[in-house]
């Protein structure tokens, strides 16, 4: 039974959207990009390609959308008891999340995707887990930089590095990013 | 007569990569992203689709061709007199190029294309840029911060802000990052 036959109608916009989420993550892992096209998500999916192109438009668009989903952030960021520590903890997490192939392959449809919609909210998405870290900061009344400056001085660099500059970052230079920023304070 | 008909064969591939390239950018200024195809361009250069095909793979890795040598750096940045207002009027400046509505499509092409060559060749060429700025300074005997630190803190956050943040950067907070830059030397 395909994964949408059998549901009440209630939320089928929701199941249709979990289905064809699930069938391009689990198509991402056994093919390659070139291979990937709607009537196949489709058949995966359980649904007609009619179905993915009314909801999503193009291929492109439903790739950005998965890519915004997958950055969604589920779990607060590590509480390791201080900004400095709390701050690395999250910069070694984000940086090994992008530069990783599917990481690298979900920022670059995001970048891909015509309206600025999936990237910017991919940015608020990551101003979240910096901004619980901040406001922890506060609470224990460590001095801290605003959420701007450091996605100006820590998130904008990891992320030109990974995708404009030869050679992988490592978690040393990005805690040494924090360093810099936090010694500015 | 096409672009290629007629013309010697010695140099005749760089008269394809000339009249391809023409092409693209002519056919970027009259229709949307989504109306550009590998018959359409060569048709436009005068060549036949295979041609293209054969050097470029897809219309992917040509566009991302076309945006990096779009991103070569023909001219010396301008030499203003000072370390400051170099930077500045650098920086400035490619903001403006980058967040035009062409400047954003050719970042997309190449970050969109699948090898990371194109992308990291258009970080070299900024490079290039800030290097003989830098180099100017080291001359003229200015304190002056190292060609990755301005990739970091300057290049870096204006790349993510106009691809990943709601709203446009101005230039007074890309001179502000200069600012910054220049107080931590």
């Amino acid at each position: 039974m395909s994964p949408i036959q059998g549901t009440r109608t209630g939320g089928r916009s929701a199941r249709v959207q979990q289905a064809v989420h699930d069938a391009v993550r689990d198509l991402q892992r056994e093919r390659s990009r070139s291979e990937l096209s709607v009537p196949l998500v489709a058949q995966r999916a359980g649904v007609t390609p009619s179905t993915v192109y009314r909801r999503w438009g193009t291929l492109q668009e439903l790739l950005a959308d998965v890519a915004r989903e997958r950055m969604r952030p589920d779990d607060p960021p590590d509480d390791t008891g201080a900004l400095d520590t709390d701050l690395k903890a999250w910069a070694r997490q984000y940086l090994e999340e992008i530069s990783s192939s599917p990481g690298r392959e979900y920022v670059r449809d995001l970048v891909a995707s015509e309206g600025e919609e999936n990237s910017e909210q991919c940015n608020r998405y990551c101003q979240v887990k910096i901004r619980a870290i901040l406001d922890r900061a506060a609470e224990r009344g460590e001095p801290h930089p605003d959420a701007d400056t450091v996605t100006d001085r820590v998130t904008a660099p990891i992320v030109f590095r990974v995708f404009f500059a030869p050679g992988d970052p490592t978690p040393e230079w990005a805690e040494e990013l924090i360093d810099q920023v936090l010694a500015d304070l």
